[in-house]
């Protein structure tokens, strides 16, 4: 018996979220269809309200309700340091630090030529002219360290030189709790060439 | 920041779906609403379709979109055996290796007293009465081996007596391709009992 062509569609448009293989899709498929319509309806229902709300932030490009979102209309942020991040995920996880007063802007990307992802893509000379309206003091790079990541901080290092703007990038090293024997070569690099003096009481 | 009403939503939505907590939820969510919003729009309507469409089929149970399913209109099919199985997706599983020529009967489900799942909710008098009235020969219980597939098979086994009808349950052992060194000791223990001589040519 072949599965029915309403339940294979299901099963390919699910594969369309991230980390799921077609073995996933098949048991997401048939576990909502037979055990929890009334969850799958919720599911329908909650993406067509999403997708009709939701939309960038005009200022930083994070996905949210407002046209402006509330960290950018925010008084209480600082407007002279400027956090990159590459999507709203990224941000909402350096918010949840705690550790950043001042702004964000999301590229929603990363310099990509194979995918044709290039700085027009990015909004990069948009973050040009934001850097020099608000007359900006840092901008903390804080892009995945992978090579579109770092190919994509060069560029911006680039661009952004001769602003008169400090430019820091998220330290490389030993994450927290992290056991040596299990740390990769090149990590172990990294926090070598980033290693700080101790200071003494 | 916090995150918008109806990414929550969506999130809260998207940990209906198996094997999926709030962290890959959360992912999932803002790459469909950030990169991929037409993706989104697909999983939605094809979950409405499917939705719509789908139903068990009246005689055995699985999801599929007619009143009776193509193994169970089948002329091919052969009607005195009946493979049991728990789910629509352990049906597909079985036809995929193509051994088994007979019908089949959804239980949708297996025996849990604390979830409040008797034989009612598995449909056991209906499995009952196709056995009579097809003069089902051999029954094949096809259910995981897990603590509830167990005590399911026994509480058919009690059923199905004095029906004339026999009965057998799949095999365990070791796995095809399965390396004795990484196989439990359970699995293991029944390899042994179930252990078949070996037929000189």
């Amino acid at each position: 018996m072949k599965i029915s062509n309403n339940i294979e569609a299901l099963i390919d448009a699910l594969k369309i979220l991230p980390g799921v293989g077609p073995k996933t899709a098949k048991r997401m498929a048939l576990n909502l269809l037979s055990k929890n319509k009334d969850g799958a309806e919720q599911i329908a229902s909650s993406i067509q309200n999403a997708i009709e709300t939701i939309r960038a932030c005009d200022s930083c490009g994070v996905i949210n309700d407002l046209k402006e979102c509330n960290i950018c209309s925010s008084a209480s942020r600082d407007n002279f340091s400027l956090c990159l991040v590459e999507t709203t995920s990224d941000l909402f996880s350096i918010e949840e630090t705690k550790e950043f007063g001042g702004k964000y802007f999301v590229l929603n990307g990363l310099l990509s030529p194979i995918e044709n992802i290039g700085p027009e893509e990015l909004k990069i000379p948009k973050l040009i002219e934001i850097c020099k309206k608000r007359t900006v003091k840092e901008v903390i790079i804080a892009l995945n360290s992978t090579l579109e990541g770092e190919a994509t901080s060069y560029y911006l290092l680039d661009k952004l030189e001769g602003l008169d703007i400090k430019i820091s990038k998220l330290a490389q090293g030993v994450p927290a709790g992290g056991d040596l024997n299990y740390v990769d070569s090149n990590t172990l690099r990294q926090a070598f060439s980033w290693r700080r003096e101790l200071e003494k009481n």
